[in-house]
C-alpha cells in the first residue's frame, strides 16, 4: 500500500465530492450492528457504476482494501473495514430505475431500501417477496450480499430466487453484466448466484434486475398458544403435512413468552403459554379464508389452547406487531441478547429448544428461541447477564454460543441462515463447511480477487 | 495423455466391472438427443462416490478427459465426449437414499430419474416441483447439470430452488460437501449454485439433498382459444396483472395450432384458432375452483372464443395430453424441428411471434412457437424442410436460428432457458454473455479444473 496521504490526495482528484475523510463520516462507516468497529482511511459514496469502476481500478493499482457497505445494518460485522483502506458506501446509488409489470421485473441500484422497493411495487399490484426484519432500513445491495431471508421465505424463497440479473464491478474495475431480465436463463454458469451471498468479497453489485410476482390480493393470519412447546412443534409438522404451505410459520418458546407477559401484562397471553405460533397465509380471498379455517382445525386438534384469527389488514398487522413485541420483551429484560440465526432440519426443533433449556438450567444464562420454524431458521438468543456494575458478563455467554454451534452442526444444521459469516462467525466457518469447501472458497476468492482487496478479513479467508 | 492401451488396462485394474470398452457400450454413450456424436475410449459406470473419486484421481494423474453423463437425453450435445477419454455414466448411482417429510428433504444419487423421485414423494404427500418435459427419462444429476426447468417453474422456480446440498467430486478427486439439509443456509459463498447448471464442467455431482414442499391437494386447468395471437399474449398479462400466479401458463401459436388440426382432425380445435393458452392451478380444493372461475372470466374478457375447464385429474391430464399432441403434430408434418428454448422478457411475446412469422413469410421455412409464456421461455421450433430425396435442407434453417438468436439477444432475451449451452449453442455463447462474463467463465473453469478435463470442449471454454 502507498503512503496514505499520497493516495488520499489522488483519490480526491479522481472522485472529488464523493470522497470523505472527516472523522465523523469515517466513524459512521466503521461498523454495523455487531460490536466490532475499525476506522477506514476514506469513505467513498459513488453515484454511478463508472465511479465504482474508477475506484476499483484506482484501488487495485495501489493495493488498497475496499469494503463495500449497504445500509450498515448487518449483524455479523460484515462491512467492518478491518484492514482499513476505503469504505465504498452505496447510499447514493439509491434509484429505482424501473418497475415493469409486463416483464415482471424491477431494476434498481444497490442502495434502494428494500421496503421502498416493496412499496413501489405494491402500488402497481406487484410483489417483491424477500422480507428481512430489517427491510425498512436494509438495502437491496446488502440483501444481495447476505442473500437475505425473512419470515415469508418459507413459501417464497430467499433473495437469490428474485435476482435475475446483476451488474457487478470486479476487483480490477471491469464491469460484468450477468443474468438478465428474463425469468429463466441457462446461459453458462450461475454467475448471479456466485455474487448473491458473497458478502462483498468477490465483486461490488452496482445494479440488480429483480423478479417480481403478482401481489396476492388477500392475506390472513392465525396465532395459537400451546401448553407445551413440543405440541407447538408438532403443529408446524401437521400444518405442512396436511398440504398447506403458509407464507410464514413463526414459533416462540416459553422463555420469550414469559418475558412477553412480563413486558406486555398478564392479559397479553395465557398464563400457561409454553409455545406460540403465528401463521400467515396469502393468495386469493376465498382461498385464504378456507385455508385459515382448515389450519385452525389442525392447530386445535394438535392441542392449541387459544387460537386467534385475523382477516383484516389491521388484524393481521396486529399479529405481526405482537411478534415484534416478543423481540422488545427480550430487550426489556435489560439483558443483552446475542441473536444467533442458526438453522436446523425442521425435525430437530424440539431437540434444539430442549438443548437450549438444558444449557439455561445448567448455567443460569437464559436462552430465548423464536423464529422461522417452517424452514428451521430459529433465532436463538443467548441473553448476556450483567455484573454488579451493570457490565455484560460476556465470557460464559460466548461459551454457550460455541456449545450451541457445536450442537447445531452435529445435528445437520447451519450456523447462519440469514445474517452471513462476516467477522462474527468467521471463527466457526472452517468447522461449519469443512476443509474442502473452505479451500474452494479460497480458490474462488483468489481467482476473482487475487490481491484480496475486496472486504478483506471476512469468513477467515 | 498416456498411450491409450496402457491406461485402459490400469483403469480396469482400478475399477474392474465398472469399466466398459466394448463398441456397443461406447457407441451408446457417444451422444445425446442432439446430432453430434464422438466415441469415448472407455465408459465407466461407478456405483459409489468413492469410485467416482478414484476415477477422477486416476484421470487427473494421466490428463484423461472425463465427460459426465446423466440419462443422456439432453438437447445440446452437453455430454458428447468430443475430446474422447472417459464417459462417466451415473446410471448405477440411482438410489433414492431418503425421503423425510419431517425435514422436507429427499436425498438421492444423481442417476435417479426425476419422475421416479416425484412419484415416491407424492406417495408420502410431498412434492418435488421441477418438471422438465423429459422428467420420465431424465435424471436428477442431468437436471442439476442443466438447472432444468419445465412448465411449473413459473410458480415454483427451476431446479436450483430445490437443491439444498450437494456432494461433488472435484477434478482432482477430492470430495466436496456443500450446502446441507437445512432450508436456509448462508454459510459462505453459494457453492451449490456454482455447480447447479455447470453442465459437468466444474465437478461431478454424486449426491443431492433436495427440498420438498407439501403436495398441493388439488389442481385444475383451463384452456382457451383466441382468434388472434396478440389476444392470447394479452391474456397472459391480464391473468398475472390480476394477482394470479398459476403453476403453468402455456401458449401455442397459429402455425402449431394449424398443424394440430391437420394431425388431430378439424374438431380438435376451432378453425379460427390463432392462439391457445393452457393454464394450470394448484392449491387447496376450494381455492383452485374459485381461481379457475376468476381466470375463465379474465380469458373471456380478453377475447377467448372457446374456454374449456378441467377439474378432475383425468380432465386436467387430458389438457396436458393436448399439449403433447401439439408437439407430435409438429413431428407429424414430416419436417425436422430445431427446438430452440429461447427466453424473452414477457412483454416481447407478440414481437417474437411476429418476428418468426415474418421470417417464415420471407423464407418459406415454418417457425412454430409454443411453451412457457408465463416466464417468457418459448420453445421456438424452426422446421427444417426436405429436399427431393427427403434430406434435411439444413443451411437456410441454421441461418434462421442465427437470426432468431440475434433478435432474442437484441430484445433482452436469453438463447437458452432450460437446455443449456453444451456444444449446440457454444457458437453463440460469447455473444450471449459478453466478453467479461466469458472471461469469468474461463477464470472459474481454470480455478476448479486447471487441466480442463471435465467435459471439455463445451460452452466454447
Amino acid at each position: 500500500m502507498m503512503a496514505q496521504n499520497e493516495w488520499l490526495h489522488e483519490l480526491k482528484e479522481l472522485l472529488g465530492e464523493a470522497v470523505y475523510t472527516d472523522e465523523e463520516t469515517l466513524a459512521a462507516h466503521a461498523g454495523d450492528k455487531w460490536h466490532a468497529v475499525a476506522m477506514p482511511e476514506a469513505v467513498v459514496m459513488p453515484s454511478s457504476t463508472e465511479e465504482v469502476s474508477a475506484l476499483m481500478r484506482f484501488a487495485t493499482a495501489r493495493a488498497i482494501p475496499v469494503t463495500a457497505r449497504g445500509a450498515g445494518v448487518g449483524y455479523v460485522g460484515g462491512c467492518v473495514p478491518v484492514h482499513g483502506g476505503i469504505v465504498l458506501s452505496t447510499a447514493r446509488m439509491n434509484r429505482i430505475l424501473e418497475i415493469t409489470p409486463a416483464d415482471g421485473v424491477a431494476v434498481v441500484e444497490p442502495g434502494v431500501l428494500t421496503a421502498d422497493l416493496q412499496d413501489a411495487c405494491a402500488a402497481q399490484g406487484w410483489f417483491y417477496p424477500p422480507d428481512p426484519a430489517s427491510r425498512k432500513e436494509s438495502s437491496i445491495g446488502g440483501n444481495i450480499a447476505t442473500n437475505a431471508g425473512g419470515p415469508r421465505c418459507l413459501k417464497y424463497g430467499v433473495t437469490r430466487a428474485y435476482v435475475l440479473g446483476l451488474e457487478v464491478v470486479l476487483a480490477d474495475g471491469r464491469i460484468l453484466r450477468c443474468g438478465g431480465r428474463t425469468h429463466k436463463n441457462k446461459q453458462g454458469f450461475d454467475l448471479v448466484g456466485l455474487f448473491c451471498g458473497s458478502e462483498g468479497m468477490l465483486g461490488i453489485v452496482t445494479q440488480a434486475t429483480l423478479r417480481l410476482i403478482p401481489a396476492p390480493p388477500a392475506r390472513a393470519a392465525l396465532r395459537a398458544t400451546f401448553p407445551q412447546f413440543s405440541l407447538c412443534a408438532a403443529a408446524v409438522q401437521n400444518v405442512l403435512q396436511s398440504g398447506h404451505l403458509p407464507c410464514a410459520l413463526e414459533i416462540t418458546d416459553a422463555y420469550t413468552l414469559a418475558a412477553a407477559r412480563a413486558y406486555l401484562g398478564p392479559t397479553a397471553l395465557p398464563a400457561d403459554a409454553k409455545g406460540h405460533i403465528i401463521i400467515e397465509l396469502d393468495g386469493q380471498p376465498d382461498a385464504v379464508r378456507t385455508e385459515q379455517q382448515a389450519i385452525a382445525d389442525i392447530l386445535r386438534a394438535t392441542g392449541a389452547t387459544e387460537i386467534i384469527t385475523a382477516e383484516s389488514e389491521a388484524d393481521v398487522e396486529a399479529i405481526w406487531q405482537l411478534r415484534r413485541e416478543f423481540s422488545y420483551s427480550l430487550k426489556a429484560t435489560g439483558l443483552t441478547k446475542l441473536n444467533e440465526d442458526i438453522v436446523i432440519p425442521r425435525s430437530a426443533l424440539v431437540g434444539l429448544v430442549e438443548f437450549c433449556e438444558g444449557m439455561q438450567r445448567e448455567t443460569g444464562i437464559p436462552v430465548a428461541c423464536f423464529g422461522h420454524s417452517g424452514d428451521g431458521n430459529i433465532h436463538t438468543n443467548i441473553m448476556v447477564l450483567k455484573d454488579a456494575e451493570g457490565r455484560d458478563i460476556r465470557e460464559p455467554a460466548d461459551a454457550l454460543v460455541r456449545r450451541l454451534f457445536d450442537w447445531v452442526l452435529a445435528h445437520g444444521g447451519s450456523i447462519t441462515g440469514e445474517h452471513g459469516i462476516g467477522l462474527a462467525k468467521a471463527p466457526w466457518f472452517a468447522q461449519a463447511v469443512g476443509d474442502t469447501a473452505l479451500d474452494l472458497h479460497r480458490t474462488l476468492k483468489a481467482a476473482l480477487d487475487p490481491q484480496g482487496l475486496l472486504n478483506p478479513g471476512k469468513m477467515g479467508l
